[in-house]
């Protein structure tokens, strides 16, 4: 019996190909096959991240999904994880490329609930689109006993507005079709200043911008915003970067 | 005149070496001086990860902390700040090595705050303990419409019940002495069975177990706990990973 091979998740980083751990780069180029989400037309973005240093002599799995809101069908997963196991009960090391990080919100969770108790598994994590746009915006992220929110935009306007409410500095995910909610809600909260836009972060077309700027936000784009509204009593939080 | 050098904050990951991005290695192998957190006595943490890839070349600063409870003093910062411009005004390139990513707690935002508006900065984004600890753990962080909330554990305790309570899934930072508080606080939310905690994630020493087993928490060490407390009305939000 031949021994099964192993499924890695691996994270690419958010789009700059330089951006990609040395670890990363050395399993992608090990294993014998690699998997990864793409349109259901057209190139993958997580395979044109690490596109330079294939040779082209890997089996590849495209990950089809449709180009339409909500949750992908079950069943794309589903054919997947079938092709996917078929290599790994032929022996062969199967690494699905993630754009970002596996488990932050990635498609690779899908895989890994499909795939995770009957073949060994190991996650390699990646700089995250978080991380990238915090970059763009060169000012920290979170400091000292700060709470950052990472919310998508795709929740209900009320629920969108209370988890933002509750946030020191929140990052707003998953924009899309849901910006012109995000700005009612950040409107209604009285913050929709200090909101900041990013898109393309890290990629040669990456953009700043304040929000009320922004008329249409595409897939790979993110909305940091210090909330600041919750305080602890007596304590006074700065907006601004620390300076200790 | 000289033309000043540029100032990078470095992402060099979580502590495996492997988890250097290709853009951080080229960049620390070209400056003229790295510098870089330290303890009042014995080495860097954030070193250790690149030590391998430096070749003795090059000058280096490092910044001292007293380890003790607290926010740093005002001062560790002036002075790496002072010694970091001194070499920026001579036109040297100087890095700083962050753990983790440079934006997320890094002690990088008290040097940003002193330099940014006076010299070229870039940031260069890494791989996030949170990632590494996700990537431990082999369970998806958030996915779909999941809310994260990263909560330090130095927080009052009420202000940490009501962060976690919150959430749909937590990742609780610095950890150390505030371990037995953060124990009490999700007892009392009722979700301590929940409570996974990792230390040391990416390195060999790396260990995942229940939070009820750990008497000791270091400083790299992180619980991360599926709350859920809150739902949507109408949504059955699933605890365990994914299927779609």
């Amino acid at each position: 019996m031949t021994q099964s091979g192993r499924l890695y998740g691996i994270g690419v980083g958010p789009g700059d190909p330089e951006l990609v751990t040395v670890k990363a780069l050395r399993l992608i180029r090990a294993v014998a096959v690699i998997a990864y989400p793409a349109p259901e037309e057209g190139p993958s973005f997580a395979r044109s991240i690490v596109a330079g240093w294939l040779d082209g002599t890997q089996g590849e799995i495209a990950i089809r999904f449709p180009m339409r809101p909500g949750p992908p069908p079950t069943r794309v997963y589903d054919r997947a994880a079938a092709a996917i196991a078929a290599e790994l009960d032929a022996g062969a090391d199967v690494a699905v490329l993630c754009q970002g990080d596996p488990l932050f919100y990635g498609s690779f969770c899908g895989l890994l609930a499909r795939l995770g108790g009957h073949y060994p598994v190991e996650i390699v994590p990646g700089v995250s689109s978080l991380a990238a746009c915090a970059a763009a915006t060169m000012t920290p992220l979170v400091t000292r006993d700060e709470t950052l929110t990472v919310v998508p935009a795709t929740l209900p306007e009320d629920a969108l507005a209370e988890r933002l409410a509750a946030a020191d500095v929140a990052a707003v995910v998953k924009l899309g079709r849901h910006l012109d909610k995000l700005k009612r809600v950040l409107q209604r909260l009285g913050v929709s200043e200090r909101a900041v836009y990013v898109e393309h972060a890290s990629l040669p077309d990456e953009r700043t911008l304040s929000l009320a700027a922004v008329e249409r936000a595409p897939y790979f784009s993110m909305v940091v915003v210090r909330t600041a509204i919750r305080r602890a009593p007596g304590t006074a939080r700065r907006a601004a970067p620390q300076t200790t």
